[in-house]
């Protein structure tokens, strides 16, 4: 905080054009205020965000809203946390109505005593707290093709981060035995279509979480209400919304999710199937696509970098291609696999600018290039996009995607 | 993480009993879900809690609701942070409706340039982001006479925990130029009431900051949008919501709620005034008055615990009136002025139990017991009750205030 405040002051002692407009008749606004106050809105028992906000989830169009993504207004985001009513969705077969006094969690197959438990009994059991992101392995697909939203919240706004409180299912796991052979967990959710992912049952014994919490209330329908599974930096999708069982077995199932879908087609005509780990990733939030800077000045940049393997350790901004490289003020305290918040001051001299961040994450992995990602992976990838990522700032201060 | 679930593992290996109802035929619950699926409700803009959940805010009936508190339900939080729509409230004439575009902050008084701000402006400026908690002076004011509500809203829920985004005031201070001989700064708010309260420009400097973000997002009309003061560990009435202006004088105002409401008035007929400060404090939130545990058997007991001077160092737990206290286990990161939940585990034996938290605050204070508080302070206070908050379990499960 000291040392973010000095330097935050010499910026601002140097914003002097930036604040230009802002010096008018004080006095005059002051005594605007000398009229008798309307008395305000009551007190009330759940409260509401202003009318005058209107940032909302983006999706597409289409005859089955059912299934599909709804996209977080990542340009919108101020701090770490996302709000849980803007947290981004991906669902197969829309959420379910589940009244948590009828939910049972079910775990059964490769275990010594199959269980039936109510959501009152898992609320009993010891918790954990974590702030954690949830990314969708499909997040930013269309950069694999450079042909991507707009914005940052069409292109990368299959992102949130939230604080999760839950069971760690590794103390469920120990209380019903688990027998020899076991090294799989299928996870099954209570929506229409059954969702089931497989999970590595080392996974589960280390750091899975029961998850029935969500900033500070009850998990949102939307994300899972009244219980999922939290699986620490691995993709959304395997994170089972509305989990309605766990079935031990010595193989993984092969479901749709982990065979069609979230798996990633290399050049060579092979498919990587499990690829559950999310790498370190950045995206600048300020200025970002369809923003317009009102002219040039002094700004400050802004945006979100995060890692499945851990703490961010670094950002670096370019705002010159990528010719040179800054290290931006991180956000503190930086908590593994969390959203960190990135600053850095820029002057903007009216002259075109592509800028770009890029995340080092605490095992020392460094975000690539879109081209590094390309020449490994190929262009046939849906999924597990984590290039570094373009915005183009144009001479009359519009912003747009940039393919670099 | 390691270390908890190693402990955790240890208390749930102990916990058959807990579950022992749990244990039921788990082969006909999973059956019971080889039914078809009924598609859910679709991807949606901006989501809500679930028509299950019913936790709200609770505020005493009154003639004059835009005048008054209502309490945040602390028996039903889960993790670090309060949800904004469960936020506590505590209004003197009801909440302003207040378009962002029109707002604007003006700084006068004794500077050398005085300025109004635009809400664009100020969101153009360096921000940092913290975890804070705000509590009411008069939080807990029913624990003097321990007459208080019967159960940890009512009595205890005048206090909450947001992540707030926002300028350093000290910085748009270096700006606009502080004279010589200022030496406070007078907030008022655009309320219907102009609330106004002095606060000295040393604290100004240090950490305050003119707050637009709660949670994420914009913050919360009930608490001050779009602008409010948000000042580390002072008293909730100092951190003015919807804030017009800063005035800077050389004497404080000696304004209403600095007078005749937020003072302490001491045994001697003397009142202290500007008790700004916050000590540290906690709460047991489970099991707590009003509730009641099933039965008897292992239980994780969890509260809340926090401090106006910085981190949470340790909470300690008595579960025999006092007698002895065991150290709980804290949530990490532990962040300076914010909540931090403890848990502990717990057999209840069916005999009748006064348990209580006491918080360490990284200063060494220690939080004191009712006694010795009213020892200093007399019994005239209404305001700054910070004592040692007992709960008592009956023989039959059921909890209430106690005093011990």
């Amino acid at each position: 905080m000291k040392h973010l405040e000095r330097s935050s002051r010499r910026q601002l002692l140097r914003m002097g054009a930036a604040l230009g407009g802002g010096i008018l008749a004080a006095r005059q606004d002051a005594l605007a205020w000398d009229t008798p106050g309307k008395l305000g809105i009551p007190l009330g028992p759940y409260g509401e965000r202003s009318p005058f906000e209107k940032s909302v989830r983006w999706r597409r169009d289409s005859r089955t809203p059912e299934t599909g993504s709804s996209f977080t207004p990542l340009q919108d985001s101020v701090g770490t946390l996302t709000p849980s009513s803007l947290h981004y969705e991906r669902h197969h077969a829309g959420i379910p109505t589940i009244d948590p006094a009828q939910h049972r969690l079910v775990i059964h197959g490769m275990v010594e005593r199959p269980i039936s438990l109510s959501m009152a009994e898992i609320k009993r059991l010891p918790s954990v707290t974590r702030t954690l992101v949830l990314e969708c392995g499909g997040n930013s697909a269309g950069e694999w093709a450079a042909t991507t939203g707009p914005d940052v919240q069409r292109s990368y706004g299959l992102v949130s981060c939230s604080e999760w409180t839950g069971v760690p299912l590794s103390l469920v796991l120990a209380r019903v035995g688990v027998r020899p052979g076991a090294a799989w967990v299928i996870a099954e959710g209570a929506d229409a279509c059954r969702m089931e992912r497989s999970i590595p049952l080392d996974k589960a014994m280390k750091d899975i979480l029961l998850a029935y919490g969500q900033n500070g209330e009850a998990i949102r329908p939307a994300q899972g209400y009244p219980l999922r599974l939290i699986i620490p930096g691995w993709e959304g999708n395997t994170n089972v919304k509305w989990l309605h069982s766990l079935k031990l077995t010595d193989q993984a199932y092969m479901a749709r999710d982990e065979t069609s879908k979230y798996s990633d087609l290399m050049p060579d005509g092979k498919a990587r199937i499990f690829t559950y780990q999310m790498e370190a990733k950045s995206v600048i939030t300020f200025p970002s696509g369809g923003q317009t800077l009102p002219g040039p000045g002094l700004y400050e940049l802004t945006g979100l970098a995060w890692s499945g393997r851990g703490k961010i350790e670094r950002v670096e901004i370019t705002t010159n291609s990528g010719r040179t490289w800054t290290a931006a003020q991180l956000h503190e305290p930086r908590m593994p696999i969390a959203f960190t918040r990135f600053r850095l001051p820029w002057r903007f001299d009216g002259k075109p600018a592509a800028i770009a961040s890029r995340a080092i994450d605490e095992s020392g992995y460094v975000q690539p290039t879109r081209e590094a990602l390309v020449a490994v992976r190929g262009l046939n990838s849906i999924y597990h996009f984590n290039g570094i990522k373009y915005w183009h700032v144009k001479a009359d201060g519009t912003v747009s995607h940039a393919a670099v």
